[in-house]
């Protein structure tokens, strides 16, 4: 059993959020708005907690970022830096600028990511980018697509966390297909397939379009 | 039987030009090194020929783009914009920067595209992006890679020009699963790949690394 803080109050915050709970670990939400997920508490039991942003952040033995991006860093600022020092942050956030109408660009992409500009800032924490290419209902359910025949990517600085990782995603929601890009700035190139997955969910009408890398 | 005009003299050119001469097309490469090129027309036979890019461009129904991004368009305007007008201009290329080492960046991205400015320089071409997401071999021989289980992705503002070309993938080179992701800012999103592809090319040390998009 672990403890995880997950950062974020939506469909990523929330699906991952249950879906942890269901398999046995203690999650608080660190939220803005802890009014909006009382019905998620009320359906998800006892083992579920709402706090702010620092409470979930100095809760999780694991933290997950699952605010949107624009508004990560101000959210990590929140959770203060004491409460980030020496934990695996898998980071889920992509960098969406919606502010020219749709699809939206990125704000930051090509020469730096978002991950990146984490991990900087929070140089003692271990950033592993994860999560960012594909929909909430998907990261905890691959088998509910082509019975999971499909590609996740990972990227961090730290070997050993990446690869604890790696393993709970496997073992406690059975990712199959997970490749290990390197190191953090690894994180440019999975943030920049958002454009194309952007485009992809409007043509096919749904987000459950996922990339599968065939070799 | 049509004529293409391909413009470059790498392995993305030799390759296509080839294989369509090996389908009972004509094909004239446009090149500034046409000696490089003297190996290439004695293996392919008579109906290759070398010529510069504006002689490639005259003599091409459909033309093909496979110089590097960064010579895309001087190569384009060595072509001549007259030998551009009305015609099918499939471009493979990306802007890929290698100034500041391995992996490459981008030298457009995010809010343009290379394919982007090609048709805002060449109104009156039709360009089609397409191609530019993978290596030469599988471009002409998609079914070597898990039996052609995998993704071309496509855009262009013209339909009807965009239609004549999948058909043509498909009934020529036996692509299967080509997704027309709309109009040529859909470029942006092709090209934003390549960061991904040459990260995947050195993880896994071979080019023939494709995506799919499972749906």
């Amino acid at each position: 059993m672990m403890k995880f803080g997950i950062l974020g109050s939506g469909m990523v915050a929330t699906s991952l959020g249950g879906k942890l709970i269901e398999k046995g670990h203690e999650v608080m939400l660190g939220t803005r708005s802890p009014d909006k997920l009382g019905d998620w508490v009320a359906q998800v039991g006892d083992k579920a907690q709402i706090g702010s942003f620092e409470a979930a952040a100095r809760f999780g033995d694991w933290l997950i970022n699952a605010t949107s991006g624009a508004g990560t860093l101000a959210a990590l600022e929140l959770a203060g830096e004491e409460n980030l020092i020496g934990k695996v942050l898998i980071d889920i956030s992509n960098p969406l600028d919606f502010s020219k109408g749709m699809p939206p660009t990125l704000f930051v992409s090509n020469t730096d990511s978002l991950g990146e500009q984490i991990q900087r800032s929070y140089p003692q924490a271990k950033v592993i980018k994860t999560f960012n290419t594909l929909t909430a209902a998907l990261m905890v359910d691959p088998q509910s697509l082509s019975e999971g025949d499909h590609t996740l990517f990972i990227c961090g600085d730290d070997p050993k966390a990446k690869a604890q990782v790696i393993e709970f995603l496997s073992s406690e929601l059975g990712w199959r297909d997970v490749i290990d890009l390197g190191d953090i700035t690894s994180a440019r190139a999975t943030e920049m397939l958002l454009p194309l997955w952007i485009r992809l969910y409007m043509k096919f009408g749904t987000p459950r379009v996922q990339f599968k890398i065939v070799r």
